[in-house]
């Protein structure tokens, strides 16, 4: 496997610190009185925002020359930096972190051991340093070695008793409101709504139906391979440690046809490793089609990074959005709100 | 890759002959009369009827013990044998074959090289002692070495061309309509009803929407591998010659997961294949599951053949039946009509 297929790795570890940064004021708590019609309330008016209504508006005409059957309307979203934090590193990374550091007394040879013995000392210089090979060890000893039903409990325990450390809330909740509110009102609007994510996807489906109104078969992601067994009577599937599946950058298209089996007419994404996404989604192809990328601008509310980021690195996707007229959102300037509790 | 990983071969060739088998009168056109009401018109009243009509009622009444909310009614069916024909053999072993048999003039050299010989001189004996090897030469020729978009031409446009040798009809018209009015009942009673099939999950779904009422987003099957690629400023996935994922088995739970990510509460099979889908779906689990399996006992109407066929062999999972309950469908006593044109 090359180091370009393993997405943690390839956009590489941005563990110089896990200092807490300063929580900010956050600005806009309330916001103005919205027409009752306004499907999108938290995104300001604007070129943006109109982008998003003009296309939804030519899919769905009925007799337009745009308009496009309701079941071929498919959005597929990016997950981290796209609708939740992925700042200062990836949920998912710092979970593999703490679940090393939970079960570390069941293995004290640990103590001694790379890539273990980095995590446990929190040496981040040295994690990186054990490569992917290192990473591909922690994904292992977190990720398998157990049925998909443990994990399942594993995985959500874990987020929903863990804070994140700039904002003390659940990972949850940071999820970003403007976003929540485009995702329903494309589903509103005949779409149906997919993330395609570099995340794990067993680590994903537990919650996003709740929080993103997303169901767990509409979710697609990276995964590890899994084995069938009759344990006792009752089926399970268990964990291997060998990889299965990278969707990030150019998997995204790869796994958006093994799963949905048809091009996406709309992409959603905020880093490099969205790009094959959004080309998949948006060039070639006959009709309306929309991309958008998530620019993060707005270092008070949430995060400003983007082409020197080590996690959701926006480079080439952000040139490429110019030359294929995706729109870009400029999260300081075009979202009123970040996160619902703003 | 082991040989019982590669189901078409696993479940190893009826290739003896190709030839028709006698056209024999359909017994059942006009189906009596039933209640308006009836949403099952094509299936006999008796116990197999009355196990369907009484799960989808249990798990669908609200406050009852064993309701079951929408979103987690979820039913899968396999497809060669379970909704369509699959002898004398799978509908997609006779697409490989006359392949072959188009694009040999363009390889001159397949007349004395083998698999390739064999099936240009329907010569099955040496055909089968090519073994897997050979039969994944057929496939890479067959399924690879073109973008998606070509293949579905490919697929398609000699699905739309080629008739069954006995019943001189395309085999989309060979789907057994009890089982289309099963679909459509359980769609309309909120389960969202996907396949899980050995057949290639491309070559099934340019036509399962139209044929099945199932999306290309809720079917699941084998795959090869593919890779992106921007070929002129327009995206393409590649089909490669390497073997993904054999949805039969073992996998199809296996599939089952990465697709949908839950399991579902009711499974409908016909083959060992079957087996582990259905014990992913109905053991082990609280609450109301059901599993049903189609017993292929109609040799006049369709086919008779169970534990001793080499296509469709149902031999361990019509013992698992009854030891576990399941329902079984003689589709000679059960079924009024088996085709809509019978």
């Amino acid at each position: 496997m090359s180091a370009s297929r393993f997405p943690l790795l390839d956009r590489r570890f941005l563990l110089t610190s896990l200092a807490t940064l300063p929580i900010l004021s956050a600005s806009s708590r309330f916001a103005s009185a919205q027409a009752p019609s306004d499907p999108l309330p938290s995104w300001k008016d604007g070129a943006t925002k109109t982008s998003i209504l003009n296309f939804v508006a030519r899919v769905t005409t009925q007799g337009g020359p745009d308009f496009v059957a309701a079941d071929k309307r498919i959005a597929t979203f990016d997950n981290d930096g796209t609708l939740w934090v992925e700042q200062p590193m990836y949920v998912q990374l710092a979970f593999i972190l703490d679940r090393v550091k939970a079960m570390a007394p069941m293995h004290p040879e640990w103590k001694t051991k790379q890539p273990f013995a980095a995590v446990l000392d929190n040496d981040f210089k040295a994690l990186a340093a054990s490569g992917e090979k290192g990473l591909v060890e922690l994904v292992a000893v977190t990720h398998a070695g157990m049925t998909t039903a443990e994990f399942e409990k594993i995985s959500s325990d874990w987020l929903a008793t863990t804070r994140d450390h700039r904002f003390k809330r659940p990972y949850t909740e940071l999820v970003y409101q403007p976003m929540l509110e485009l995702l329903a009102y494309l589903r509103a609007s005949g779409f149906k709504t997919f993330i395609a994510s570099g995340g794990g996807i067993e680590f994903m489906r537990p919650w996003t139906e709740r929080i993103y109104g997303v169901p767990p078969e509409q979710v697609i992601g990276s995964s590890i391979k899994t084995r069938f067994e009759m344990k006792d009577g009752a089926p399970t599937l268990f964990r291997l440690p060998d990889i299965n599946f990278i969707d990030d950058k150019a998997g995204k298209p790869v796994g958006i046809n093994e799963h949905i089996g048809r091009r996406p007419i709309a992409a959603f994404g905020n880093s490099d490793g969205d790009l094959e996404m959004l080309q998949w989604a948006t060039l070639g192809a006959s009709g309306a089609r929309f991309g958008l990328i998530v620019h993060h601008t707005d270092e008070v509310r949430e995060y400003a990074y983007d082409r020197l980021s080590h996690f959701g690195k926006l480079d080439a996707a952000l040139d490429a959005a110019k030359v294929n007229n995706w729109t870009v959102v400029d999260m300081k300037k075009d979202w009123k709100r970040i996160f619902a509790f703003d």
